[in-house]
């Protein structure tokens, strides 16, 4: 209360921004020596632990973020809740049943329908590509358990999740309207450890959604192996399934928003964060805990160091992982109207080493001044068109400009979605350099004279 | 049945041993060039799987050994079975209560009590060391759950495991002297993944077992922040376990037997092998499906380039893991007599680099030729002596000799008695790094003049 009173005071006393204290090196220097990040996702990875969208654990992690930002002197912390359809885990084993045997670690997929607490067991159908299981007749797996493999391959940028994480998001929706009576695919990922990666799927209207899991990778070549073998005389390979998630119905989720009020809300706001859901399987971690800490932190930073000309608003976006849920209810209820720029941190908690910009011809000085600052910390100048990240993805559409801050994803893959994702991944000098990015960025965009609000689309 | 005759045959027809077929040279090109040791423990792992001591699968593991030993083309290949005491894993699951909530993952230490089907819930108390739970005051631990944590490091030799493994073998029988409810460890492991390290714990006679557990130790460091952020304020920090694993009786388990039969039966047989059973977890491929892979086809490469003057022994040993009661059972039925030497895998898939010895001095031309052989692979010569391996402690105790070829294990210790424990972890080039060393020294061994028969002991 009295941080916000000070800042108010300050910000009549001073409408003059504070841009020294800006500065990028300062800022860098500042963030390198800040372990305030660390201590975000230590505390809520530890205190809270997962928070699946739309659960009371995700609700919990809510009131957890209110008080952190406030204790952190954000001002106008605050929910913005909104309604969804929540899917919770129960629970999931799978057995190979013949011509061998032996336990598999599986995960439902989220919205996988339940094959009910006896389980099903029927033989498998083994696809090495989604491609082929596009290719299946109508009605040829009626009855069966499709498999689908598909190894997906380490990249620096995430770049193949697009491509593999189709058998995730589109797979289970194929078999079940072609008749299958449950769907397991090898994990989207990139480990060979015992740890299956969970990630939503969707069934389309019309098609009764299948029992849907994701095997661990060792799990999923095991199988291929015993498929190989058993065909050789022709046995069929049959699996045991038990999995019990359900759909509990339409429960609340939430935004938790913070700000950094700027000196001249004409400017624009700045909007930042990561999202605060994470899936259950971890402690949610780098997905999306980093995200959280790094945002907020070099948001502090900046507002320690001064106040800026706009404000910055950091949202700790509700129902990420579930179909970006916050985000687009965000979007409804805001629009692109007063805002600035969009940044998200979510894709874990490595080195940053790129930047890319969607930004108006107008903003080219700018985005020099972004481009040299970021230089002196070894980040390069990429050629992609920034997205803004996950949950501003809605807004973003609606003409609001981006920054990405590129984040080396060699090793997310290992540990995306799974029981894996857990502090201990994250290495606290990388989370500073974050940080230090971050704050750059911000103090630049939050004092630079361009016009950034948003033009063409909104009027589209 | 027609190779056995042949070589019967061949072993009349040419009392002199093929010493040049046994050229290490000759015998590195033919391992380095061979994938028997890989199909071993592929088909092994796919067909089989888990393999836990005294259960059905470690007997279906025997039969299929059996089978794959003939068709190799070995001899007297047999089964010596023995009798034991067998344990089996149930349900097995850990939460935090209070004042944080979490799922833990967690697995039975060998032996462990059972919490009963409702499980147990209580305080923890914390120790960071073995040493501080010796030190706890008798009863100080009533109706609680002791937790001791002790970060194991990571050595390329696995010296550190005799220290750190102390937790797990002798931390059950002290917490329960002392009256815990049951206890919980930190797993003995250097990995950080959400896999339990598993393994075996014994109680002292008159000591009632308690329920005995690993955490993954992702999960141990996240209760050790629970438990200093609880200690904050004097709050007691609870949890929940489930576990219901039992002693099922007595129950068979057995050696697995094959030999390569020498032309000179007086001169002593070289005894070798790795266990066939494996904890329950992973499906045992480096341990210790590797080990038995890497001393069959070794032993293989020998028979195929000609008959040795001296016997090779390969033992498949049963009921290693739960207290080498293979090793103890065969001891006991055949004595040292008529053993020239003992060589055990037991460490893995890694690249052998050190060689060590525990040979009589008459055996010094022997030693330096083994030396010199497999200097040439980049492997030096240690300054060690050799144990034999768990399974050939009992004989060598009686007096046997002994070659150790060491692997490197840097990473064993992320992978050891974990589900983790699978096939991808087996890297085909190192295991045939494996074969070719072993069938070095084999070569060598089978065909040296020197008297290997025991001494000295065998009269103690």
């Amino acid at each position: 209360m009295n941080m916000r009173i000070l800042a108010a005071l300050a910000a009549l006393t001073l409408p003059i921004p504070l841009l020294a204290q800006h500065d990028p090196a300062a800022l860098q220097q500042m963030a390198l020596a800040d372990d305030t990040a660390y201590g975000i996702v230590e505390d809520l990875t530890t205190e809270i632990g997962p928070r699946l969208a739309g659960t009371d654990r995700e609700a919990a992690a809510r009131e957890w973020a209110v008080e952190r930002l406030k204790a952190m002197g954000f001002s106008n912390v605050r929910v913005e809740p909104f309604d969804m359809k929540t899917w919770v885990r129960g629970i999931e084993t799978a057995e190979v049943t013949a011509p061998y045997t032996g336990a598999m670690h599986i995960s439902a997929l989220g919205n996988s329908a339940s094959t009910g607490p006896r389980g099903l067991e029927a033989e498998i159908v083994y696809f090495a590509t989604m491609a082929d299981l596009d290719a299946a007749p109508d009605g040829s797996l009626k009855g069966k358990i499709a498999f689908v493999s598909h190894k997906m391959t380490r990249t620096q940028t995430g770049a193949s999740y697009g491509q593999f994480g189709d058998v995730r998001r589109r797979g289970p929706n194929i078999a079940a309207s072609k008749g299958a009576a449950a769907i397991v695919i090898r994990s989207v990922g990139t480990d060979y450890h015992r740890n299956p990666h969970t990630g939503g799927t969707n069934f389309a209207e019309g098609v009764s959604p299948i029992p849907a899991a994701a095997l661990s990778i060792p799990d999923a070549e095991n199988l291929e192996r015993m498929i190989r073998r058993a065909a050789r005389d022709n046995r069929p390979v049959k699996m045991k399934l038990v999995l019990t998630p359900r759909q509990i119905g339409t429960t609340q989720s939430g935004n938790v928003i913070a700000e950094v009020p700027g000196s001249d809300p004409a400017a624009g706001m700045i909007l930042i964060g990561g999202h605060l859901d994470s899936w259950d399987l971890g402690t949610g971690a780098i997905d999306d805990g980093a995200g959280v800490a790094i945002s907020a932190a070099a948001a502090k930073l900046v507002m320690d160091a001064g106040i800026p000309k706009r404000t910055i608003r950091v949202v700790w976006w509700g129902a990420e992982e579930v179909g970006i849920f916050g985000g687009k209810a965000y979007a409804e209820k805001h629009g692109a109207a007063g805002h600035a720029l969009a940044m998200e941190s979510d894709f874990g908690a490595g080195r940053i080493w790129q930047v890319d910009f969607r930004l108006p011809d107008s903003a080219a000085a700018m985005q020099t001044k972004i481009v040299e600052a970021l230089a002196s910390m070894g980040i390069g100048r990429g050629r992609g068109v920034a997205s803004g990240g996950p949950d501003h993805g809605p807004i973003v559409a609606l003409g609001v400009n981006a920054i990405d801050l590129q984040q080396d994803g060699t090793d997310y893959f290992d540990l995306h979605h799974t029981p894996d994702d857990t502090l201990d991944k994250i290495d606290p000098q990388m989370l500073r350099q974050n940080v230090a990015a971050w704050a750059t960025v911000l103090g630049i965009v939050a004092n630079d004279p361009a016009d950034l609000l948003p033009k063409a689309k909104v009027a589209e």
